[in-house]
């Protein structure tokens, strides 16, 4: 079995990739970095395993942050949460977990799995749920084919801790687990139920925190030899430029405990004769070409500030922004009929749009 | 050991003393009692035990529904949500319960104990944690006087099970507690960690049960001897009436989950010279004569229908209502400086308010 150990090098591409995945939402891996070298320099090791790697009756337990990222922006941790978090769902259950799962490369919550695993002294597998992010806990790929995730464990920066025991589904596992956090104050971290080594080969996507970390990696070069870092994120992810200019209308507005708006583009350079619009909830969801969807949901719509490639969330959109939108394309898991029914545009109330896979992914 | 064990007619004496004691708040009884009855005659025993006849190191557990009470009237509970929490916590624990303890004997959660411990086969103590009802489970003598309530379990009619681990503070169980029910559909059922016999024995309010029932009885005999059944009460509780009148001026509104207003009222019969006014918090809390404060939380307010004697809670009240006010003395485990610093006027938001106990008690 051999265990890649992260470098420092590897967190800071990890939060360039990890921004990207995110589609807009997931929240700013940033502060979490920093609490991952923190915790690397207090002489803890991360590490990832492959997930091939894992035995078969392996606990693996999914982790990490839930909350609204703009809470998470602003509100520091307190450090042991997720720990603690783990060590309540071992004591619960009576098992000791082998290694964590990432439930969502994209934003953020890359980095929660790491922290906490570091601090326990155990590997975190290469691999994520969702290849991206998503707003809800049940869109998962381990929810999506069938882990229960409950009973799991929930703490908070004060030190309390609530255990879900039993949810009669995943939507209310979800939920009670959200209502539960906004009165912690809205960022807690959350321990789900072990997956099996077995269950976790089969049905996580494999390899994200290595794609992430390579994805950072080909910006930061492009970057560094001054080419196109928006042609190097293409090549890697056999995605494709949909559509740059200058966004010209932001209406956005935060109901329900969700981000939701439009972000109207007009066109530029070989895009000047059309106009975009990219209709946002959480992430960026659906991406139309003077009218007609272009990319939808589970497929990746990364928006990219035009100067320099990075990433930019649904938060940072301003009007006059010069953008490139990107489109990629979706793991096979999350293309499934199971997957589409909770991560395709139904699954976001929009029952009249079918997926259909952007043309020459 | 001698049980009592309760008859239909108890319930139903019991019914019409818990919504006295309720003091205008507490849920309404009626429902709640239905489901008593049901569960007696599927052949379960509804039984109370002294709490002196506690064993030292009997694991009494507390018990009650958690949620708003106009939810409480109008969404059947499922029958088994309570039973479920106690298990849920003895298996968490690893403990069996020998018997259950009431919070609040005011309203409806004088009922929900008996029919849980009538469904695991164990008594309810003769005994509870508030002598009335209160809006909120951190103002029990119980929580007053050291009991930590964490670990909790809580469950819905759905099935969901919630297990609060740890709380910093009651108060924080409080709010985590809600929220969780709030988002489990507004009326749930929380069994709260064991309580020693001994500590039961020292910090519960004796007799509440046997209190209640008695005072049903009585508020019966009068209405059947056509005797005034506002004396029967007083003199049973000690009490007195302080006014008489016609409501006429309802304010109230619900806020942050509470039901909040004034109640004016018109003077009649020996009180024609003056006006009353009520303030309400889900419970009765305060009553000003002439403006002046007469009666203050924690002694009792009660408003009765001056036909029948029948008590009204906040929500039943109308203008042009022809209403008594008692004021019954609060035990003397609610009036220390402990207790007050909880359930007196501070702990309701007047802190330029000082508890003093109506004259004539």
């Amino acid at each position: 079995m051999t265990l890649r150990e992260l470098t420092e090098t590897d967190l800071h591409q990890l939060e360039i990739g990890a921004a990207i995945l995110g589609t807009g939402g997931g929240g700013n891996p940033y502060l979490s970095k920093l609490r991952a070298l923190e915790v690397m320099r207090a002489g803890h090791r991360i590490r990832l395993i492959p997930p091939d790697d894992l035995a078969a009756d392996a606990k693996v337990v999914p982790l990490g942050g839930i909350g609204a990222p703009v809470v998470g922006v602003e509100r520091i941790k307190e450090g042991k949460e997720g720990l603690r978090a783990l060590r309540a769902l071992e004591r619960h259950l009576g098992f000791t977990a082998d290694a964590i799962a990432c439930e969502e490369i994209g934003g953020a919550n890359s980095m929660e799995p790491l922290i906490i695993a570091a601090q326990a002294g155990i590997p975190v597998v290469d691999a994520d749920g969702m290849g991206r992010a998503f707003p809800e806990m049940q869109m998962t790929t381990y929810s999506i084919y069938g882990h229960k995730s409950t009973p799991s464990a929930m703490s908070d920066p004060h030190g309390n801790v609530v255990i879900f025991e039993h949810a009669i589904s995943e939507l209310w596992h979800e939920r009670m687990a959200r209502a539960t956090m906004v009165s912690q104050g809205g960022s807690s971290t959350l321990a789900l139920a072990p997956m099996s080594g077995a269950f976790t080969k089969e049905f996580a996507i494999p390899g994200s925190y290595s794609k992430a970390i390579a994805l950072g990696e080909a910006v930061l070069a492009a970057r560094k030899e001054r080419v196109d870092p928006v042609a190097a994120i293409c090549a890697r992810e056999g995605g494709r430029m949909v559509f740059a200019g200058k966004i010209v209308d932001v209406r956005r507005e935060v109901t329900g405990g969700f981000v939701r708006g439009e972000i109207g583009i007009e066109g530029s350079d070989q895009f000047s004769a059309s106009n975009g619009e990219i209709h946002v909830q959480n992430e960026y969801l659906i991406f139309r070409r003077d009218g007609a969807i272009e990319v939808i949901v589970p497929d990746l719509i990364v928006v990219l500030n035009a100067d320099d490639g990075m990433a930019l969330s649904t938060d940072m959109l301003r009007y006059g922004q010069r953008i490139c939108v990107l489109a990629l394309p979706a793991h096979a898991l999350l293309r499934t009929p199971e997957a589409l029914a909770v991560i395709g545009p139904q699954g976001f109330g929009f029952p009249e749009l079918t997926f259909k896979q952007m043309a020459g992914a």
